[in-house]
């Protein structure tokens, strides 16, 4: 009985300090409730669904959201996409988490984001293969019966497009928050070491420089890593979340390339072969590459930096009343574990450090929480992420000033949210 | 690049220690993977996915599983009952999850397990209402709105039916583990301590002695709790795994019991009552109770005590040669971390402790691992799992002397799985 009292003169506390007068006898969190009499207490109303047997259950089940959630959903987004749009382009199979509507460190499956170069595959995983060849003793082929019999490992990793929040000198000016971070999820992934694989092909760690990382999709997407990374914490990931990897994820077989860009994290792996000079694919020296306003183009960015973004209160939001909020947002960096959260209310003139829900992970989502007692007075809230590696989240202009405007990759910058008397909240660049 | 080669030289040691003879050469994942020449290697077959475009993204869409998983599913399990049996009667709405079938120590949203006492009720949050009443200085109403306003917590807890593995005297000899042990799930639950709710309605903890909760279905299914555990760690969530709670699990709210017997994490709520004197609902009574062999009946045992179970490989299952597996499981206590997971692959006359996934959370199932080198002969494997309050999980036959036969409810025994030297593995209890 002691921790819930902590918590509570948590909240209390913070409402003193920041000078706010409660009424007489009156509670932070009245406004919250209605108060009855114990005859309207008894008299409450009984619902029809109190009354009546509820749907039954059948046989043979994959259980889904309640009806009421079916606003809850993966979204395209595009400039001018009309509502409802459907893509049938290749180049535009992408589809947004809904960030907004989700809450804690994990995405839920269903709700992951996807970005596909040519669509889904439909993947038997009885007839998939997994090739290792190139600079190793045996080039090995390996079925997914076999890989699953390999020792494994379980770890929570984000994923996070390179393009998320791609804003420049001109982004519209109220994208919502499902708009601008909806590239990025995180989940519990299960599978096997990639160096144990590699170990076990015999890699000759003399020559050995890179290793080409190649899907079976379509578009045979590949990309080139690093052997140090690859030797490192690599996985070959098989479970999501508990269950099979979905098939937007890389059904059954997906690279995970902890804390680097999504593109990286090759989906539907089916070769990996170990080299000493990079592929130069199409994939990271047209794209996924910095081009700055030298005209000069950095590649092999890779590592997503540190960054947190304020999920509630955002555009679209409305505060219904001056009183107790939780700011919530995520945090994560491709550098290791985020060290502390600071939140400002007031535009970044002064900060506090937030709470996490959970320990941090390296390189996965954190969710933090700032309670907040809001006056009913204009304010600009804001959040700023530190990484174990001490890195500093940045804001645009300081991104800016370093790389230009012409690209809209590894944007980390601190994202701000201002809320208005009437309580609307907008999109604001400070 | 330290990390795996620590993770090789673990099995690595575990394969000499065992005192199995390596060929000279050979590795310890050989057999595990078919070695092909640098030609073969060129010339691997290229599959029909790989050279043709998926399917596109929907613009709105809930993602589910690959169809290669279409036999992953909730299963009713009745002794008797015809596949694809549909349940048309509300004591039988139960459907057990896929333990054999899944992994880690979060159960995926759509298999969780559920048992519901009349039916799933269809519940629109915007009419749903939460009234807390009686000993308090205010009766208080709350939407489902001001309920998410209230600072929340995260946390992962499991959740079993009290029947769960009701083995008794003369239970079927081959039961599968998703027959035994299909009544249980863990998830990752948001919501609003209890007790923050019980304060803020002005709870007179002079008199309070128990809170008595009641759910929205037609069954109107209610529990008593004692105040000391409402006051503790209960939660009233309404997050599952990162998005709402599912129908089946009570959306849009559940109490959280953590630690204690399914069927008092009440789902649906609708009434919180603060009493002096328990309810003696029926299910508190004549159900989910442990009658004992001299008749007598022990009611209000909430507690679900240590346990643990191999989940692979497991009755159903075929070693298709001798060599190297993981023996996994999962393991969890009501009382608190699982501190340790022992494994016997010689029928419990040696035992060694096994390695966790990730790491133990308090009231919640963790995954374990022990790696182990079959050498083709006969063996039973079992596990035995020790809690942070030092209770060790016992064999059958220290329950059914304590207890006598009478009583399938809250048995938390050792289970054991053999292997004959074809591989097959059966359920045997020892």
């Amino acid at each position: 009985m002691k921790k819930e009292k902590n918590l509570i003169s948590l909240e209390r506390r913070l409402f003193f300090e920041k000078g706010t007068k409660l009424a007489a006898g009156s509670f932070l969190f009245s406004g919250l409730f209605t108060s009855l009499n114990a005859k309207e207490s008894v008299a409450l109303k009984v619902p029809a669904w109190s009354k009546s047997l509820g749907t039954v259950t059948a046989a043979n089940l994959y259980g889904l959201p309640s009806p009421f959630e079916k606003d809850v959903l993966k979204e395209i987004r595009l400039s001018g996409a009309p509502k409802g749009y459907v893509s049938n382009s290749i180049a535009l199979t992408s589809a947004n988490s809904p960030i907004s509507k989700i809450r804690g460190s994990i995405t839920p499956n269903g709700l992951f984001f996807e970005r596909n170069h040519s669509g889904v595959p439909v993947i038997d995983p009885k007839e998939h293969r997994l090739l290792i060849h190139g600079l190793v003793k045996d080039n090995i082929v390996l079925s997914m019966e076999k890989i699953k019999r390999f020792p494994s490992i379980e770890k929570s990793y984000f994923v996070e497009c390179s393009g998320n929040t791609g804003i420049s000198k001109n982004s519209p000016p109220d994208k919502t928050l499902d708009d601008m971070y909806g590239l990025m999820s995180s989940a519990s992934w299960i599978g096997v070491k990639l160096s144990v694989l590699l170990e076990e092909a015999g890699i000759d760690l003399d020559k050995a420089k890179y290793i080409i990382a190649e899907g079976a999709d379509g578009a045979t997407m590949a990309r080139t890593l690093p052997i140090s990374r690859a030797m490192d914490d690599c996985m070959v990931a098989y479970m999501q979340n508990g269950e099979a990897i979905r098939p937007e994820q890389g059904y059954p077989l997906k690279l995970i390339v902890p804390g680097c860009e999504g593109n990286i994290h090759i989906k539907w792996l089916r070769r990996l072969e170990v080299t000493d000079t990079p592929l130069f694919a199409r994939d990271e020296v047209s794209k996924y590459t910095d081009l700055f306003a030298d005209g000069k183009a950095r590649q092999s960015t890779l590592v997503m930096d540190v960054k947190s973004v304020i999920t509630f209160p955002t555009t679209g939001d409305r505060l219904p009343e001056a009183g107790f909020y939780e700011i919530r947002g995520l945090a994560w960096s491709g550098r290791g574990k985020v060290k502390k959260v600071d939140v400002s209310v007031d535009g970044g003139r002064n900060w506090e450090t937030a709470k996490f829900s959970t320990d941090p992970l390296s390189k996965a989502f954190v969710e933090f929480i700032y309670p907040w007692i809001w006056d009913g007075k204009p304010a600009v809230i804001l959040s700023r992420a530190v990484d174990e590696s001490k890195k500093v989240q940045p804001y645009f202009k300081q991104i800016s000033d370093a790389r230009g405007f012409n690209s809209e990759s590894h944007n980390n910058a601190i994202q701000s949210w201002s809320v208005n008397a009437k309580g609307e909240v907008h999109n604001v660049r400070i």
